[in-house]
């Protein structure tokens, strides 16, 4: 029986009741799949702040090393909000892990799913003429990591400067993952970028055209990041693959994720060159809703289910999973926010979801 | 009787056809509110490096310095895309023209028309409540002119950099703008930045807050670029006027304008703290439908509107043209884009809605 050691870090708002949720899930998983999956819980974010006073408390880190991959929930809120930048459970907990371990990575999944057109905010014709995107976001460098950083001069000119940098290395790596993605995929890469400015665009649609050689079935098309907001509005289907730097791909991701209209339904995983991954739902904290059993879980099990396909290799129990999870949609058996105005009264709580994907199983 | 120059830069594309359009508009203005407007025509972008060999000559640059306004068509094409970054017509002569002149203050209005609102890409309920939107975006500082910016290092690690940079000043003149648009609108500003990222942002956060101290009548909110991306297409109609730098300005004002659905309506205005300005339509030189007739004229024309109102103080010329405007579309005398499959077949030309408009006046 293969084991996994599995650090769970929930953190704040709703991530500890999405949290409860993929590990029903994952309990299943094991059983089904003869895998013998050893989750480790650990602070993080606020929660461990208000804790220990450390969004990412030693132990939780020493934790994450002993793991075989991290499942995240998510961090932050309006609490943490006004404390220095690096104390902030953004930075001092995501943004660190994203770079200790060399995330750089960044799968960000987005898809209307067939039946919930009508979720989209987008115009009902262009909506239904189809969306379904992977974002390959670039993690642990540009403009996010840069060095120099910092203040500078006096009086009103006294300036604020960041760096944005990446090298033929960072950009030729997170491209040849692109690829591969497209490559089981639509087949297309579109690599998005603002070229006719910046030295690093240019720098990465050298290396992106580099890289394409090496890939003759996909096709590789090259977008102005300004370009590119407008065009997921108006013709979203024209997108497989998205390669973004890590500002842009911070942009882009987002508006991928509300154009499908559904967040609560989108993992992401962050992964380093050795295959090891952090795994987390696309959208965050919403303190608002937390501790109400109405946040959707299903983000929290997909996402638990790409660390099984990404970092433990387990494609058939993530296939599962997936499935599973499909199932749900299609009887309606849902979170409000996914249901129409006339089907609400018909909505299912965070933990009767979870405990009914874990059923399928 | 007052008399003003200013400098018509058609460029490429359907630049020339719209300036046309334009000068049929600005003739009629000069007569009915007893005005000397005088027109020197200068080539630029494209057509100048074809022509000159650089996409802002010499004698371009003169012109614009004896004018008092600069009324801009647009620039570029694949034509000149392959020229080196220094060379291309943005950089070349757009970037020259908004550093050469400090025009640092970039207005870029974008609504839904009552009666246009099937034309934007969101969902028919949300397109319905309503966006009209005024982006004021940072024009001359950012990570668009921020130093160094350039290559170093070796082989795989050579790197390419480019610094964002914005001093206390700068952000404080274009906060100033903001609020004050606000107060002649909705009295709302949303401040858009990445102050969980960003040392820039987090000074950007600091002063926007300071100035608002100065317009209690006026609300200020701050959201992450991340978030602003989504809200837009959930609930365009919280938003009044955005704030925003360079490189997020140039995302936002893209976005708010395909959300509009109709692009060849939006002008724009680039100033400076004198008041000279240049004024272009929001989109591009769109070299597809160039020479055929069908480009529409309307941005090129609110953007004479603009330099009227805010380089030559001439409010009441600008109405009118604005009023002439609605005319136009109030009677459905407009380009195709902007009429629905059945009614396509009255589409008007170019030229005959830049004469209606002109007639209308
Ligand atoms: C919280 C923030 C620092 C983070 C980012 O910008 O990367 C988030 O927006 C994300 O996309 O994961
Ligand atoms: C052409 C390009 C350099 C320019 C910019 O990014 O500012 C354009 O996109 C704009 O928004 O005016």
């Amino acid at each position: 029986m293969k084991s996994y050691s599995i650090a769970l870090l929930p953190g704040d708002g709703i991530g500890p009741e999405v949290m409860r949720e993929a590990e029903k899930v994952l309990a299943v998983v094991q059983r089904k799949f003869d895998l013998n999956l050893v989750l480790n819980q650990f602070d993080v974010g606020g929660a461990a702040i208000d804790k220990h006073g450390h969004a990412l408390p030693e132990d939780t880190l020493k934790g994450c090393e002993q793991a075989d991959a991290i499942l995240f929930g998510s961090i932050g809120g309006p609490k943490w909000d006004s404390l220095p930048l690096d104390q902030r459970p953004e930075r001092a907990a995501l943004l660190k892990l994203r770079s200790h371990f060399d995330l750089f990575s960044n799968l960000r999944p987005a898809r209307i799913y067939p039946g919930l057109e009508a979720l989209s905010p987008l115009r009902a014709d262009i909506a239904a003429s189809g969306f379904d995107v992977m974002v390959v976001r670039e993690l642990t460098s540009g403009i996010y990591f840069g060095q120099p950083k910092g203040m500078a001069g006096e009086g009103e000119e006294e300036y604020a400067f960041d760096t944005m940098r990446y090298s033929r290395r960072e950009i030729r790596r997170i491209a040849k993952i692109a690829f591969e993605a497209a490559r089981l995929r639509g087949k297309k890469v579109t690599s998005v970028d603002k070229a006719n400015v910046l030295v690093c665009s240019r720098l990465w649609r050298e290396i992106t055209e580099e890289v394409a050689k090496d890939y003759p079935d996909v096709t590789l098309e090259h977008i102005y990041i300004d370009n590119a907001t407008m065009q997921l509005l108006r013709y979203p289907n024209q997108f497989d693959v998205m390669l973004c730097s890590n500002l842009f791909g911070d942009i882009i991701s987002d508006e991928c994720a509300m154009i499908t209209g559904s967040m609560g339904l989108l993992p992401s995983a962050s992964i380093n060159a050795e295959g090891f991954g952090m795994y987390e739902p696309a959208g965050g904290s919403a303190p608002d809703i937390a501790g109400k059993g109405i946040a959707n879980p299903i983000a929290q099990i997909l996402s638990a289910a790409m660390l099984l396909r990404y970092s433990l290799g387990q494609n058939a129990a993530a296939d599962a999973i997936e499935q599973a999870v499909q199932h749900a949609l299609n009887d309606g058996y849902v979170t409000a926010e996914l249901l129409s105005a006339e089907r609400r009264h018909e909505a299912k709580s965070t933990a009767e979801v979870g405990s009914y994907i874990a059923a399928k199983l």
